[in-house]
């Protein structure tokens, strides 16, 4: 099954990236927006039918290679 | 209120950077990956209290600017 896992910059850390697009988008015409954050995003699909354990198993892989956990967040989502 | 967009690549596009992502799991020890595949998310603040009217301002946001409309596909999520 496939289990997404969305990875966010931590509330205090600044977000460069994020920034720049903000003011991109308001260069475009996009004058209502407060703040842009960007995150990463990954969608696995893990040989695993059980949706709790495919969720553990991805949560463990964030832990260790995808989010930085000493200024990023991560969030699991069942996707399928 | 806050809108969330997650963009990702089309089915038949190919992902070299997820593909990477799953060698490394595999060579860390996730041996039951099937696929990766990785996208881009941004949280967008944005001064519309009409979840609807947010919504419709993120996806014009996507289709403008945050997308490759060519090779990519976008998805908005209600985050606030």
């Amino acid at each position: 099954m496939k289990v997404s896992a969305i990875i966010t910059l931590k509330k205090d850390v600044l977000d460069p990236q994020g920034k720049v697009i903000h003011q991109t988008l308001d260069g475009m015409g996009f004058k209502n927006i407060d703040e842009v954050r960007q995150g990463k995003y990954f969608e696995i699909d893990v040989k695993e039918n059980d949706p709790s354990k495919a969720k553990v198993i991805v949560e463990d892989m964030c832990k260790k290679l995808l989010a930085n956990l000493v200024i990023e967040n991560y969030k699991i989502i069942e996707t399928q």
